[in-house]
């Protein structure tokens, strides 16, 4: 670490402008928490079931402003959060995989026009490498998956119709080292082949804090952007991408090496500027963009060996029955009894 | 099983009319060696070379004649035959792969126009289910395979020529029950967005004999038909169907059970009619076509099971093995030190 | 195959001696049917509870006697079977582990001492090979486990106790060609180290009839024993040698070759003897020793390849629903909520 | 993170106390370079063989005084340094392998009797969680190991001996999570069965810098000690412990989130004691602890979450590739052509 590089950390540490990026809408609100949280062309809504151990909080960014002040795109950002989401208990797996599925039909009913007598084929996708715990969590809700969509070819073309199952596919396409492909050019040569009306994303994300890894799943409209998820996707897979819309379910795993660095360089700040000997450090700060504040970071945490991440070791444990939660959520969303159900909730 | 069932399999088993279907079109080939050896439109060639283990062998299918007799595509099949084929032992696995890299490079000489100066682009394809041993070849390769197409978008244009190497790209799509896609749709879709001028798909295959389980690699510049290999793939992956040649490499890794049923009746069949007391045993015998035949013995064996096939329970040990084999011959076929080499043998 | 061999297995077949072996009691009792079922010193008893869609079945093999014309040791043989057993559907699976749960409670009430105050330390064992799909039983019934038996050491003395919970432990040891040691042994050396009070061993066995793949589920209080399971067990795992009371659950995932050979022969003398113009074929038969004509198909299927074995491709499906099920059904037995339910029922 | 703790760690920090563990002897050694690199007790030697890539470097702790300067256990610590050490590149590989071997038959050439007329028995260990990647060195070279010691109970006493090899056993005995027990119980308990004359154990180690991970394999005689490795061996392996000998092989997979942490803090007060306006802030520091820095830079790290680790998203490649190097390494070192060559270089 070289100086004037540290030199500059104090100094936007200092001004609160230090950002490090967070795949989490939600945390990326909170951390405004201190300018009194309110921020325009943002809106936040916090409920609970009754009973229910899982706190919701949906983020809605309404316009471009809010889209800058929060550097995300546009939509809605719904969390689930239950401390021991990833823990395998089969009755607190059953009320996450319920109310996940509640929460998928509400949102992707105002993605799509869920009709009784034609019911939507959906494209899941699950991104990441499956032999990296930490990214395997996409692969591994494909594992999970029962597909449904091969059957009318098997079977006959009113199989699923008559049993009012819809056309469920799904795909765990690798990541660029492995394919030599980006992902969104996967996914587009599939789409032209089986015009699929949704796809569901899942995604392994990258939080802010490390009390979120494994204990929260969010859900977007807004699909998958640039430089979000543990594999750093290069392309958006979105609606305006792949003209199709894209739900992306993601749960995080990592956090980056920089927040862990931020954070230090931010506690010490803090300790400095509060002493009577040390205070006078906070004189020579002068500003700093945060862009290039968190590109410093990460060059210098990274000379050559690419990004690096901060995980627990029994990453394995919340991975897998994350794993399982999300399949079964996507599943009770998809094949409710009847088409009615498949409407979203009023 | 039902006696008018069993009463048929022995007038076709006697007869020497009963098939069962083999991937490899060198077991097809030796079927007919009781008639002589010899059929029209095929062409058999056979070589060692010098202080080699590997034996070759070729059979070409030069017209419909022998596409008919031999129930497959015309076009040429290369066998690499070497008893301990699977076993791991670092000198040996050397040389099958650079055996297998030269007839790599011959048959696609063939196939496609390798120029110095526009080196082609490639496809590699794994076939076939990951979870399941047997048929776990294709993905396996893929796990070791040195993707390098991706390298251009971010290393720059000139990344690869100027290192003399070309854009290998791979992907292992799953098999229809995990994706609910037929694989020949997925591939379509990624062919229309990446445009390769070859693919290679690699693939589990079924065989007639126990004994060519793990010790064979079959080369076809034919690609994949309906039916064959362990997932029986429901439609071709041929230049017809793809719109880009395919070269097809694979290993016998099951046997259908069908194959051991047959076995078995044909023995009892032989001594029977050897037998003074019981060869009237083949007074009331009739004719029935082999494709009946065929499909009598798999119905007897599957009531409604689905296919079954007959591995031996060390297949994960030459699954594993050859899997780096054939990247291995891959890698040297494809990524040769200069463009010059990469033309096939003259 | 050598006609004296298919001579000599036409005779026993049509003899009706001709045995395959099964690791399953049940289809060793359902082999005696045609004598009118009844075995002296084995006794048989059907149920289903109410509404339920599975069926128990206990074979006990009292003495002696019964253990010699069964073919297998002096004990209790629990079959739980229902056709869906290894469906993936979540309603269904709890009911099965719940009824494996009360069975596994029921069995081990007459193995151990059950007591309120000193709970027994269990030792799960996982025995197969990972890496061959229908040997994997075992060892992923170990990865879903939820071992406590480190948390004393973590959290005290007194943690479990205040809990009601036992010391659970589990080990998935390998297969012999993976490790170089017997299981027995690496098995006998923990035991030394930890002294649990029982064993439950997981594997994964060979049926008689594919129709039992998947569909079925046994117990028994008589532990493994030589020659039984996909992997071949060479020595046992039981009470005797192991000095600790061994519950054993396995599931059938595979059958062997042999008994596919073994139902064509049958069903050919079958019809050999009903045609009049065949019947003859009979009077040539002598009498051949069962084990004898089982090591006789053996060596015909297997010169020099060891056993073969036949399963579905959609093997790795009911192998993966499966453990869940058996892990579950442990789960709900051994951590029941307070010790008393860990009581066996009455 | 609280103003106090700050507070300490700047103290610890600037003072040059504080110091983050490393598995690595050679880290160790090097954070001594600033007192000029003598620590009495320790001897270093570095060489490199003739056009080798390998960099070799061998720690030697000599006495009382070098171990608890360095905070480890008397004895030797080789470590094998090439930037390249985890591509994928076979004649690199081979290169590797070769030089391992080589060492692994010089270390233990002084651990145990080498005899041509007895060879020994010898048991590989591969700890680790085969399902977090980092972790999973040691699982993976099980994976790859050729065991022997089985094929004397299958094809005779003299089967060994006969071709010149020696019993080579092996086991991957899961983390206490996953068992629920010590890795020292179960070990404890092989060894007394099987009687080993030396263990070779494979561990993932934790390096203090990012550029050490998959470039550095080290070997000792020191065996395995608590506190050590990915996953925290609460309970050492050693000659002591276990009555046999323990050579450790180890391959750094991580760092530590602490050591980043650290390493911050280490930057900014080094730059914070050169600028005029901040140097005063040293004046209030106090002396700490080394090891109570450590805690308190964990506590800081994990309130709640347990350990966590840094590393790199290809850490795949770099742990599947090395799981080949080593049990190559472990081949050649074993299994060489006669028992001569078995024994040490002079």
């Amino acid at each position: 670490m070289q100086e004037h590089e540290v030199v500059e950390m104090l100094n936007t540490a200092e001004q609160g402008q230090f950002e490090v990026r967070t795949d989490l809408a939600l945390e990326q609100k909170e951390s405004f928490q201190g300018d009194g949280g309110e921020i325009s062309g943002v809106k936040l809504k916090e409920w609970r079931r009754q009973k229910s151990q899982v706190k919701l909080t949906e983020v809605k960014i309404l316009n471009d402003q809010g889209a800058q002040a929060m550097g995300k795109p546009k939509g809605t950002y719904l969390t689930l959060e239950a401390d021991r989401l990833s823990k395998g208990d089969d009755e607190y797996h059953s009320e996450i995989a319920e109310e996940l599925a509640r929460q998928i039909r509400r949102l992707t009913g105002e993605m799509i026009n869920w009709k009784r007598n034609a019911l939507p084929s959906i494209l899941v996708v699950g991104l990441g490498n499956a032999s990296v715990t930490p990214d395997s969590l996409g692969p591994r809700v494909l594992g999970n998956l029962q597909v449904t969509r091969h059957l009318e070819g098997q079977y006959g073309d009113s199989f699923l119709k008559d049993r009012g199952l819809l056309a469920l596919s799904g795909i765990a396409p690798g990541v660029m080292a492995q394919t030599g492909m980006e992902t969104a050019e996967i996914l587009m040569g599939i789409i032209s082949q089986i015009h699929p009306d949704l796809i569901i994303a899942i995604d392994a994300l990258a939080a802010r804090s490390v009390r979120r890894l494994g204990t929260t799943i969010q859900l977007t409209d807004t699909g998958i952007h640039p430089g979000s998820g543990v594999g750093n996707h290069r392309h958006s897979l979105t609606k305006e991408s792949m003209g199709v819309p894209v739900l992306a379910i993601g749960v995080p795993t990592v956090v980056g090496a920089a927040a862990i660095v931020h954070d230090t360089v931010s506690a010490l700040v803090r300790v400095l500027s509060q002493n009577d000997s040390t205070k006078g450090t906070g004189s020579w700060i002068e500003e700093m963009d945060p862009d290039q504040q968190y590109q410093l970071i990460r060059e210098l945490l990274e000379p050559e060996f690419g990004p690096l991440y901060v995980t627990p070791p029994d990453i394995d444990q919340s991975v897998k029955q994350l794993s399982f939660t999300i399949s079964e959520g996507i599943h009770q969303a998809v094949f409710a009894r009847n088409s009615q159900s498949l409407r979203p909730e009023k």
